[in-house]
């Protein structure tokens, strides 16, 4: 058995060393039905069990009610941008959406194909430091709906309280902190996260829709976009991902032992705070990307004095077993993706390895 | 180690032993990277490798040339029911279809969505039983394209040579037949296929497209559905299905290592024959749903004197480790998948039964 590294990538990312020695013991025969999970048809019983418990416990997990329904799709948060508007546009014809970073710009980007776009705030202009307040936004009440990015994994902010949208639906890609924390689901119209992150392998997406609003997908939209169908089928319209299915279910089998959402957010925030901790107390050595009241608990980015400092604390770490921690290049510096799976221990080595950097390096 | 049984299931299907056994053995240490190949990122260098091998070994393994891309998608064939029109119809705006089963209908009506549809050829009349000669198909020299399935899963039928289009581009949907034998790919303008019958998993999709083709592409189309993005960004405009493009490259080498697709072929062949052969000789006690020269070497479907005896026949295979025999409701009676990957000694094994069946219940 080889070491493994501490994965600090911002997705595909690491997930549950439980999880996957699981999936690895039965990847050659699921116990009791004498195939591959990569083998077994989405019609058979066996299958039926897995994506209904699957649903079930993703249901559990986030206190979502029968007024919900929940789809395994393909295609990422990305084809999401699409479907939203596609499926969710025809009363009104327009829609709000906030733009929070890189993710809300190309969700944008598709919605303004199907119909008006109404920004209602945007916090480009600061370089995406922060999230707006709720008195910044100029919500149009007669909106079909309202988009908005619920953490920017680019920019390493994060809401901490949802916007307030009266009786317009409330749309979130919550791609990189689903099941991260508890979260009020009767207040969001539509969630959806690309499951890489929190929940299992890249290629299956998970969409939260309440039920009423599949009223509003159109006939004459194509079968495979269309919400209503991919629901009256159980998500089995088509032959779905089946193994990423089979992954998330274990994840949130792994969530709902290890204490649920209100543990896992416990933890998550010590995580991220022993990070700021340290950047706050280090005379501005390691300085946070986000202001503090945006700061994410899942995606930490900081910038140190020059460039040449960056390089050399990548190149170090790297070589010390801590992989991904290079920040994307619309924020230089560095970021430490630290998802419900990493390990706390991960962080506190890190933090002194920062720590033990700075000391030599100023 | 449980016992494996024999996997007749026409998709998600059965994959080579080795692969599977190859894909446990690493899936929690990916050699050499530190992390699963669930958790890796796919913009690093180890993913790089693996989807550039993947597609230079399907390259190879089909004889294709650099005047074809292959994109590695997701949202199954199903989706490309839509990309396709989506694409491909704007030069004319009408498409000709050639229908010969319940793919074909399916891709038939997303292809109505987009614009005007002729109807080459239909063998819906005779239940599916034959695909239609190429002095049926009622060509339009005008067509943006001629789209045709190779291979009818539900209803055992598949080309045996390609329709000939003259200049006007030919789209298959390979889904249940991709490399089971070697195809004249000069001769196509797309190939798809979803990966879960000869590739790999559910849950990613291979289109091979002339690259011509992709000046059709429009601008205005959404992101996620238009090929010559996905082209532009080798794939990677957004997180791919990195677990099932990881199997789909150890297929391809496996089928490499064992001769490559004439070999392939040779034994599909062998296999099928075996089967048909075994209902030729059984004085109609085992009746092929194919008309002999339009017989799948993939799907095998068949039917037995009485509705009674196919229930009992398929109750008793199952229980002897035979899984996956019935047939779909539209033809009835049972179904053999004998892809890639399923072993010629389990169609041996099986046509033993079937004599000792007939010869116990006629």
């Amino acid at each position: 058995m080889q070491q493994r590294v501490y994965n600090f990538s911002a997705g595909p990312a690491v997930l549950p060393e439980e999880v996957i020695k699981e999936a690895q013991e039965n990847l050659f025969v699921l116990p009791g039905v004498g195939m591959s999970i990569l083998e077994i048809s989405h019609r058979s019983k066996t299958f039926d069990k897995i994506i209904n418990e699957t649903r079930a416990d993703l249901k559990s997990l986030l206190s979502i009610n029968d007024n919900y329904d929940i789809l395994f799709l393909q295609g990422g948060a990305s084809l999401q941008f699409s479907m939203v508007p596609l499926n969710l546009m025809p009363p009104k014809n327009k829609a709000d959406y906030i733009i929070t970073g890189s993710w809300s710009k190309k969700a944008l980007k598709e919605a303004k194909r199907v119909c008006a776009i109404n920004i209602v705030a945007t916090t480009e202009s600061e370089n995406f430091s922060r999230i707006p307040k709720q008195e910044e936004l100029k919500l149009d009440p007669d909106a079909s709906y309202v988009h908005f990015t619920s953490n920017n994994t680019i920019y390493g902010t994060e809401w901490h309280k949802e916007p307030e949208t009266g009786n317009v639906p409330l749309v979130c890609d919550a791609s990189s902190d689903i099941l991260s924390k508890k979260i009020d689901a009767n207040k969001y119209g539509v969630i959806y996260a690309g499951a890489q992150k929190n929940m299992g392998p890249a290629g299956t997406t998970v969409v939260i829709i309440r039920k009423d609003l599949l009223e509003r997908c159109s006939d004459s939209l194509h079968s495979m976009l269309n919400y209503k169908i991919h629901s009256e089928n159980g998500s089995l319209y088509n032959t779905p991902s089946a193994f990423g299915i089979y992954i998330i279910g274990l994840v949130s089998k792994w969530l709902i032992k290890n204490g649920g959402l209100d543990t896992m957010y416990k933890v998550n925030k010590e995580k991220a705070d022993i990070l700021y901790k340290c950047f706050d107390g280090s005379n501005e050595f390691f300085k946070g990307h986000a202001v503090p009241d945006s700061r994410s608990i899942m995606n930490v980015t900081f910038r140190l004095p020059s460039e040449e400092l960056e390089k050399k604390l990548i190149a170090e770490t790297t070589a010390a077993g801590f992989d991904g921690l290079k920040g994307h290049r619309s924020v230089g510096g560095l970021r430490a993706s630290i998802y419900n799976a990493f390990p706390k221990k991960g962080v506190v080595e890190l933090v002194d390895f920062l720590k033990t950097f700075q000391s030599k390096n100023s």
